[in-house]
């Protein structure tokens, strides 16, 4: 059962390791066949090193319970599926713990959109969520992190099409795509403009970017007329 | 004797290298079998590319003195001792000097607890020990600094094995677990999380986490009802 | 046609991805040949790890257009073109988004000339050019960048040949040289130098050098008298 | 001729780009042979990938001049020929443009003694010469780069087997030890220790280290009753 997007979720963890996104096993990725209504996505706490494609574990997205894989699923499980509920446009998650995103979360900041490397991939800043409650955290604290960060999404009035990735308020990046892959390549950038923006600040605590650069530099790689790569 | 030992603390010195946390000589891994009452060692400043598992040393725990090699042991031996004479449960103790863990070290702060990287291993701030005293310093340097740890483990009413890790003033981290390889991982991530951290301060100086949120995360993994890995 | 120059750009392009300064396919050099008025450029969004000298695409370098190649060119051909029509010294042109290059434009500063590994490749401040306007970016943006790069290099009366890189402001560095190769040198040391001079100024913002050193550095190593090297 | 050295040279040469202390061909090493009253050093500006023991230069310790070699000496031959010629007991000489080293003598300030790290290697800051005056650049930069090296050490009573490197105001850091080998070691460390501290200030402003920590750990390793390593 879906073998394909068992390899694709497979290759897509063992990219967060060779971009260096992810040490030990502190990040995950899934997948979704929303024709199956199911969710492929890492098992908790397994050896990158050992790992293979078999042992991706299938979630029901309905239920949140596992279809078939001997391992239990990522801790991460529910937050992806309250993310892929929320947004049919999404097709792949990955989640991280890269030093750069992680210091704007643990700030309490938005990654703000300082430059046209960020344009070209986040339509405006990458937010970051309000701090879970007491009661979200103890009563089902991973469902709440998606309940969260669909909240912030919505609330902000955001595309998450158009701003792939988010930081929760003292824990980490979420990023999405159109496949598993895609997941991780805004990973990879989130974590790149962060430090790209962590440096700016330094250098001027009052960095901005004007909205009109902001425009053309996502338009050109994602809008109607973008012309950017072979098309 | 205690050969299987001698190789897990011959292999945990070397992932210190690969992971990036020693460089040249500057770090050392010890475990303990208490059953025999001796613990084994690095020996003092050799090179690591030519070191072998039979280079280890053999130290009785209560003597201090050298049972088997044909190396001087570390000359942090002493320090390491005095660790596992207060802590029966601590198995294997790494010591490094990596950049970021030495920088609050320096600066002489606590590294604090500001996310859940830093909650899943470390259940409350990393504790920077007190200076030593210059008699602490003249008389018995590398006992005392032993000493002064457990003296700030104990005034503060930290469990070590719930906060396997602690920073000795001007000097650097000392970590611990269940085996020499457990003391090696908990090294390595109290330098991504003082990476983490440093960088958090910087954009935010008044960066906190809730207490609700560190409770959750350590004891997902660590606690009664743990549900993180494969259980 | 111009083979010993697609090779020269294909192998420049590599560099950047070798030397870190380009991520993904966030960089492109070019070449040019004035005698026969072209410009070699990598295509537009193509994987480095694919690439081969044949894919490199010749632009007139009158009219912009594609006189060879089966991809679309860089989507910065244009910036490259406004760059090589107001300066025929120049030989070889390189972009990247290398991160510290990057967070001087973001902050909107010039990189000060605060040492002497500035002061051996670039005679003076690596100037941040002003903001586009509106109409720059809507217009025409990838030919106003060239131009507002133009302009900032003529304002200020900068020679580019001993000044062989600017930054766009919100964008990132572009270099330039002799030949493909040198343009990819002087992009590598734009990113070393920004880093050390990023870290400089955290120690002490009023760091600044004496003329008369960049002076004797420059001189040194470019000057009519110059010594550096097998000469 | 001092065939020997000439390989230690080499051999300390490229354990520059080893350890990441140089990039392209900004550093150099030498070595000296006092009984033959010469030096032996990297040429000028050479690719260090195609560099081979043959190609180090021999010069006159007396007069500066090339004894024998078919390639210009490195430009800084005259800064290194005054530190020997002040220190007998110099034996290798260490140049680089290590960033964290450079950012400090850009900055103009010592590198202060903050931690056992430090402490380990050199006996108290490391310290930054004064600014050259434009007459010393003029006139004779290289030499009067080693005199003004040579006249920090003398003013400051600093024994330089103790305190074994410098950083020059504006330029960067010089190294030494008892062969080259042992100069590119305290190369190492100095952009080490300098890394370490500038996060330690970033931290702490006001952070500093007892005197008798330094006494302990510079004496543990080098004292007469030193205890580190196999002795």
């Amino acid at each position: 059962m879906v073998e394909q997007l068992k390899k694709e979720v497979f290759e897509a963890n063992l990219e967060l390791i060779r971009r260096g996104v992810v040490v030990y096993t502190w990040g995950n990725v899934s997948g979704i066949d929303r024709n199956n209504g199911v969710m492929v996505i890492k098992p908790s706490g397994i050896d990158y090193a050992k790992m293979r494609p078999e042992d991706m574990v299938i979630v029901s997205l309905e239920t949140g319970e596992t279809i078939e894989g001997k391992w239990k699923p990522s801790s991460d499980t529910k937050t992806h599926l309250e993310i892929y509920k929320a947004f049919p446009q999404i097709k792949g998650i990955a989640h991280t713990h890269s030093v750069n995103a992680v210091a704007f979360a643990q700030a309490g900041l938005d990654i703000p959109a300082l430059g046209t490397t960020h344009a070209d991939y986040f339509y405006g800043s990458i937010p970051c969520t309000r701090e879970l409650t007491q009661k979200e955290v103890e009563d089902s604290y991973e469902e709440n992190t998606g309940k969260v960060i669909v909240e912030c999404i919505l609330k902000r009035k955001i595309d998450p099409q158009i701003i792939p990735g988010i930081i929760v308020k003292n824990h980490g990046p979420f990023s999405w795509g159109k496949d598993p892959a895609d997941s991780v390549y805004h990973a990879v950038v989130m974590d790149i403009v962060a430090e790209m923006n962590l440096k700016t600040l330094m250098l001027n605590p009052c960095a901005s970017m004007k909205s009109y650069i902001l425009d053309k530099h996502y338009m050109r790689k994602h809008g109607a007329n973008e012309y950017y790569g072979q098309g």
